[in-house]
């Protein structure tokens, strides 16, 4: 169900156990060929999608596209919310849902840089309201490894910023949106640098992207896209039939 | 241009003097017959109709949809940003874009209860930053008196919460998502009541609507909303030439 | 009853539905020719009289004079509160008296900068404590337009800044304090301007007064003041009857 | 000067090493012979008595009567601002004043309870804008021993609460507002208690006053207050004409 | 008992009438003769040695060394916790152990520039959880004058900052870290200076102390200690049995 | 270099190329057999141990002590900062060194549940000061797995909370703090669990311990300190030497 359609009455009758579904983006620069929206649109496509597996188990959200992304102000365009303003505005949504009722929270994650605060909001939410189940993911945590090492064609076997694996997605997703003729493979640097370092993007790319862009194709994002969306079901799917366990 | 779809070299080489257009919503109960998306829906219909009669010369932020909406909480599925959230999320919008070099912005709001919070975060950044100009209004303000004395059919002539407006409005613009079985008025009392009352919304409607929307008609919506959109986009055409004077 | 002048124990005596009277003002330029203290003295006087017409059906405070006024800084001797401080104060008022057992109050307002945060602070109360009765006027809503229509005898048939009307009051109110030599017509512009615009006085007026001043006598403050008296008086008479219906 | 009877061409003016001083009160509770105004009465009519005496050579603010006396609201009627919001009062009134070029701040206090939040607020300012001179005192630091020693004629010779010299001060002042059948000696335990105990006073005194008030005069008030006035008056006097050296 | 060397179930198993005693301290200059570390070293050899004394009647947590000192930054090294952030860490403290059942709160302090803070701190939580015992005390409160005129051997019969009495605390505790060829006396104008003024140190001292630290012996800190130990356990013992009565 | 154990003078005589080394622990609940204590007495040591290994070429602050341990709260003795204290007080203490002009921060961290606040605080402050060199670690990103794998006897090859590694550093470094009575493996389900959840510790282990306490010796100990010191003093001694590029 997308709760944005709903009316009142018709979220007031469900079951409480029914999981939440929080997507959160952002709209910050991904290099030359990529538009501003690209974390937003994937996750919002991945939340759509696992509502349309699971229509009467889950409640998604509007998608919060206002990501923590001050990394990437350097780069025109680039909104961010401070890091209080994302943590606030996920805190609210799930206070809302709380008081409705709800006690299962999913974070599904699209953007690197919302993991950070939304693990520092989600456990501060934790520690007041012990019962509440929440749980967060970015939808790269849903790719196996194997996916990856067949899909990607280059040296890089995962996900950086505007590299081989989003800029397929978003050929397979948005292609009208993908300024094919901006591809450029970029931060190609040899693996390794400082360890745990935080560095704003301008340090570590000129253009703003940062991998083998010129590699992606629309059938590795169907593959992305389709294995991210499966591993997202289950994981909502698993919420909504109660967890048997929980492990750190 | 809708600056979400753009990539940020694009924005980086546009011409600082265009107005940035930020649509305010929320996601809040509109009755039994109103999704709750619907103040989301409409401004940012009217946003992209704004930016379709100016191409090149307004930037579209992406909707901030967590509104201020703790007046409608009573009633499930609404969400709200609590007065802080709301306004340190439309201040961070701004300042991004202050920081990419833009100094035109205008809030073009779709719920009322967004118009309060808009004003102090607005007045909290003149403050602090004079030389912006910044300016807001909610969609509402762009229609002339006569237009709802014409169209709207029954005793209020103006809008009111899942009213005989904001129905016509919905069934131009999404009629599948309007519950015509659910229509129904609400909220009638003789006009006045207590000045300057700060009321939750279960205070003056049992279901969540306030209005006659038992009148509404998508031809009604087709002429509110051409006159809102016309209004705004002679509202951004002003701030993109220039301002002659400001007036309080 | 002036709650300053009571001791506790007489506080603790009352009956808890007696309306508690909150007037806020601002100390604020006001032109060459009236004092900082303006919006302050006229709603403490308005306030006064309310509670010498109800004397024991109103629990007047103090009046808040730490108003929002920043878009005045720019003229010497402005104290503006930041919005965050106007609206805590405000709040810190309001439930001290609600630890005391009260639970009806009227915010009687003399400067318009403060309605908005008057708003957003009253609405985060009412979100937070809903059983509260909480409203906010100033006290130019209390005149009839027919009342200023005879009244004024320029071209601005209302409230603007220094103006008319506020030279007016203070001819009557405090005459020793108003600069006789100083008075001067300012910000006459033609009426109209760019909607919902956000400006500091600076932008608007050289002088920092924003209307016919020249206009002003004590026999238009006295007319105005006793019919600002009147409608607060009804206005808080009625909260202490108990309010048969909320409209928004 | 009072600041708040000036216009702002009159501040713009003049000299900024003018003082500018800020009287600090409060709304609480004094027993059931003392009204709630008592801090705010004395303090203010200590500062208009410095501005007599020194006419063109300080700057005398409204009182900030919002005081910090979280302590005494188990007592009806007493209104106090969180710590937080006390401080921000007053650094707010200071810096529109910074803004306004003034750098020169003394702030004098009527109320024990302000004395920690006065120090916690004026060394954060201090160590944001180290070139400001701040400095704070309560008008009992103006008294010499010796005076209290020959003034108070119970075995306490000192300010308590609501004691003999604040009740002595009040008879001076404003004896309408003294309830002469209440008056009551309350707290008066031997000296002594635990070290820095943080107390609330109902735990301390059962009607909310402290010390020996049947001893209150009002020539004992004339001359404390008296005293206080002209310690205050040199404290100031001092500052306007330049510090020859500070010392902590 | 040391807190942090003890094992969970070994804290479940304590009475919570168990005073917790919080030792605050700071990381700050102390002239070219003592280290950063000295208010932080000697308030805890003082809450180690109260432990020692009492050693199942205390309960000892680490020391918050992270004091208010921004009126040292000037001088390099210094750390300091802003007012928020000091105020903060030892609620937190409290509110932890408030968690755990303990309701007696002593806090023992080394540091001048913490003693405001604390007060604040305390006073908020006092408000806020009225049932607490809370009190503070700086070791030096613990010193009867005629000791201090007995030890110190210059004009000063106090402390001031690495004076004699700092110096000759650190020669006994710590006489590795003392720089005996730095001693120098400094800030040594005529008693008085301005009343009640906020100071940064660069503008009292040239070399950050304040005080005779010539005179400084370790015999003369030995007994320093002792004493301040000795009064510190009485403090402690009292609390501990429970307090007979509270006084301010 | 130790900063606490320097003068200030020593400290402003430094090259401002000298990184500054920050250690954040914990005081948290390790079950039955190892005290609160013991995150911040590992990093300490480390740090420590860091510092001899390159004595003039880093600058050892004292360990922030008061992490963000709220999941820990459940069991007795816990302190625990809110998240925001958390990240104030590393910022005030980076911010205090970038005011004496040092601009190389390194984090070296004992606690996992400081890891998210870490950073979220450096990432804010970098936005907010783009020269300042930042990074972070935990000690055990300094451990190669090999090591993992061969140090530690049982099933899991890593760390967990009060686990075979972390008993077997406290033999090594503080075998007196060791209750090894109560040596007890716990928490020991398959591997797995729901992914992303935000668990409290009393979810997953009944007496705060998880994983194989009993294998601990303190030979293991040794060589988990050793390789920690060893990958934290290169660590160091890179950010000294100057960092040739950063990677994300």
């Amino acid at each position: 169900m997308i709760l944005a359609h709903l009316t009142w009455p018709e979220i007031e009758a469900l079951d409480r156990n029914i999981p939440v579904l929080i997507p959160t983006g952002a709209i910050e620069q991904h290099g030359a060929h990529l538009p501003l929206i690209t974390d937003t649109l994937v996750v919002t496509r991945v939340a759509e999608a696992v509502e349309k597996a699971l229509p009467g188990d889950v409640l998604v959200t509007p998608t919060i596209w206002h990501g923590a992304s001050h990394h990437h102000l350097p780069f025109a365009g680039t909104l961010s919310a401070a890091m209080g303003t994302y943590q606030t505005t996920l805190t609210d949504v799930v206070e809302a849902m709380v008081g409705h009722g709800f006690h299962k929270f999913l974070v599904v994650n699209g953007h690197g840089g919302n993991i950070d605060p939304n693990k520092v909001a989600l456990r501060a939410l934790k520690a007041a309201k012990p019962n509440l189940f929440l749980a967060h993911a970015t939808y790269i945590d849903f790719w196996p490894q194997a996916l990856l090492d067949e899909c990607l064609t280059g040296r890089i076997k995962g996900i950086r910023h505007a590299c081989e694996a989003e800029t397929s997605l978003m050929m397979h997703l948005a292609p009208e949106l993908v300024r094919a003729d901006k591809l450029r493979d970029d931060g190609l640097e040899p693996d390794g640098g400082f360890l745990g370092v935080i560095a704003n993007f301008d340090e570590v790319t000129e253009n703003g992207s940062f991998g083998e862009a010129t590699r992606g194709t629309a059938a590795t994002g169907q593959k992305l896209f389709d294995s991210a969306v499966a591993g997202a079901t289950e994981w909502v799917r698993q919420a909504r039939a109660g967890v048997s366990f929980v492990s750190l």
